[in-house]
């Protein structure tokens, strides 16, 4: 590869847009204003998708938008778009992730990448740089899933993978419909979906989970997204009396959960790192303490960023529950809750990241996402990719997630120049950059390595 | 052993007291109509203890024993003892059981040794019969434990397990005192706690589990009745997202859970048939597909008639609990819940009911109880013993419970026979009987033998 950015140590002139770096504070103190809003006095915010805490965060957003100058467009499903210009007409350079969080959620999940894009387009234009490609960071309507399912729902209309009319019929947990509630806080905006793909998406977003800050790592180039699968398992055994049941003639549907359990961990550890299983979740009737239950749920949660693997560890699931139905004299009904595929991100866009960071003076490593991000949406419309930064404790989803504030900024310096090199910068200070700086996509594969 | 019966192919004669046997429709009868007081409609009793509907079940069992001329007496905490008089003073060989119920429990458990009781002393004075000894039926207070703790909380207090003041001050699920519903029902009576010892004690009862019907044997000769130990099992990990955290990286509860339930049946098949062990119990938190679990609560029912072997169960446990704690990064806090000792009938009245049993030409076995039962209160002051006749698909504790009629008539004449056994006959029609009638525990040990 030909990283536009040199060894940090050699510091660049007024006009090397390797020298640009984010105002670190700048984008602290939106975070913690947008944080207000919807907050749960604890640290953490509620703002769940399209209520009106949600509608005061997205007017916030939209209103440092406009102050910057960027073009802001609302599409059918609510997403927003903020443009800046580039030398070239046509589809920008896009960053972007979702301003709405779950019910108990903290301030940067989402709200990160929102505003530390909002930063990025706010030093070039602090710095009078002009970019080949239009520049734009956008928010997606509820990416959460947590009022209204599924989760990623904006961005999966964005590209056309959820018609308009079935988005906007769409009804919340607490009934309300998602047309109604898009139209009740003036997000449906005239814009079509889906909407043009980018030239790019990359998307920064903490981490939230234990790896990058177990290894001391400060930036994760994501390669890709797990797949997942979810099933709820109902073994349905028979009710008896704790004490007069001989072990023998028991059909224990606990014991069969127990041992489904049990298997779902041999089996991540056999098919190697990229398998995780979780039973998160367990009920059993009648649930008491001299009673062998009548009937057990639980869920099994699979993920692999591998789909053969993936489909695999089902198979072996599935059999399983066969053989501990048999084996225990228990009926075991396995039942499909949900299913994504793995999403492999842009190999260009993996390495732009991890060179990037590199060059910055950053640790990095690449690593799969757990999660799911709007970012795989994008995957199908255009090279994308991702930049972690660690989650302290890998905590999120709760009050308490937040990132080191140094990490935050070496996060957004990354989205910058990973950015800039993916637009190109055409002029810096009105004057030609120092060194070529086409933009990433457009050169030659050869050139690159 | 000298059994008092002989070949029942060899018909008695009229003053022989082996050709007695009860009215097994009559019994039927009783039960049914005692099923109907407190009937939830679908079969089954829900009569609580000091209830109106125990009232009602208690007021109808007292006139029935009344209209037998039996001697009537009410104790302290509501027992009731009704006496058909010997030819000797003194104390009474005594039968019965409990008539409360749980909330959703059927019509034969307690109630069938108590309305057998009553058709044992019916049928001996439908055949002029005298005993030695004074023979009794009982009904024992709050026997299911289901409004007030403890279990056998009446039967406990007989003995002098319980003093009477700590018993009426026992505060139930829905608040009430017990002495208070004592009074309200008119069941709080003069005769005073502990009561007199008997000469010997045999209970009647649904086997309330599968070991008869699954074996085809009409009775069981029940030999000891289980210890318990209930232990509830707090295991605390670190929550985390299911997709974003390594399987090394996890300390998860459930996993935890599902290894100790395993355990717990490992244990059980090595110590053998007598050790059962129920994880009938358990709590996730939160409780969420995707969220490895922070919190598991589990229980764990321990039984086993041998005192020495269920502490080794329970020490074993403990031990595993602390090396899945370990091993898991978890940590497990055991709480004790509950615990009683295993009781050992009286060998000679195990001996006595599986000859009986076999005279009358029944199928007979020895077996332990799992459930604890008013017998093994009495054990602790005279000879105690209990006939099981098996339960319908091991059902109890439901609307469905009930024995085959077959059965309950068998036992019945099962438990007539061991009831004259042990009371002596002194007469029959105004004669002497055919055969010595001693007392059966005033008899030497070798000659029973």
């Amino acid at each position: 590869m030909n990283p536009p950015i040199t060894d940090p140590a050699a510091p660049g002139t007024a006009t090397d847009p390797r020298s640009l770096r984010v105002d670190g504070s700048r984008l602290a103190q939106r975070l913690e204003v947008l944080g207000e809003v919807g907050s749960t006095g604890d640290g953490g915010c509620c703002r769940l998708a399209l209520t009106a805490a949600d509608q005061a965060g997205r007017d916030l957003v939209v209103g440092w938008m406009r102050e910057l100058g960027l073009a802001v467009v609302v599409d059918e499903v609510g997403n927003v778009v903020a443009t800046r210009p580039g030398r070239r007409p046509g589809p920008p350079v896009m960053t972007g992730s979702h301003i709405d969080t779950v019910r108990t959620g903290g301030r940067y999940d989402g709200n990160l990448g929102v505003l530390a894009g909002l930063e990025v387009l706010e030093t070039l234009t602090d710095h009078e740089v002009e970019t080949e490609h239009p520049m734009a960071v956008a928010f997606f309507t509820d990416e959460e899933g947590s009022r209204f399912a599924p989760d990623m729902l904006g961005s999966l209309t964005y590209v056309g993978g959820l018609p308009v009319d079935e988005a906007r019929a769409v009804v919340g947990i607490d009934g309300a419909v998602l047309g109604d509630e898009l139209d009740a806080i003036g997000y449906a905006g005239p814009a079509r979906c889906p909407g043009p793909p980018p030239v790019a998406f990359v998307e920064l977003h903490i981490e939230q989970g234990p790896v990058l800050e177990s290894e001391h790592v400060t930036i994760g180039a994501v390669t890709e997204v797990q797949g997942i699968a979810w099933y709820e398992i109902t073994i349905t055994g028979q009710s008896n009396h704790a004490g007069t049941t001989p072990i023998g003639l028991r059909h224990d549907p606990m014991l069969a959960a127990a041992r489904i359990t049990v298997f779902v961990r041999e089996l991540c550890q056999r098919l190697g790192s990229q398998q995780v299983g979780t039973v998160g979740q367990v009920e059993l009737h009648p649930n008491l303490v001299n009673v062998v239950p009548a009937r057990a749920t639980l869920t099994v949660d699979l993920r692999n960023t591998d789909a053969g693997a993936l489909r695999l560890a089902e198979v072996e699931l599935w059999r399983f529950c066969d053989k501990v139905g048999w084996e225990e004299g228990v009926q075991v009904a396995v039942r499909d809750l949900a299913r994504f595929d793995p999403v492999a991100f842009d190999a260009r866009i993996i390495e732009w990241v991890e060179a990037t960071a590199r060059d910055l003076g950053h640790s990095v490593r690449r690593l799969p996402s757990g999660a799911g991000h709007d970012a795989q949406m994008l995957a199908r419309v255009c090279p994308s990719g991702m930049v972690f930064v660690p989650s302290v404790g890998g905590v999120s989803h709760h009050p308490a997630e937040h990132p080191d504030p140094a990490d935050l900024t070496a996060g957004a310096d990354t989205l910058l120049q990973t950015l800039l090199g993916l637009a190109g910068v055409a002029s810096m200070g009105g004057r030609a950059p120092d060194v070529g700086w086409e933009p990433a996509l457009d050169r030659p594969r050869e050139a690159q390595t």
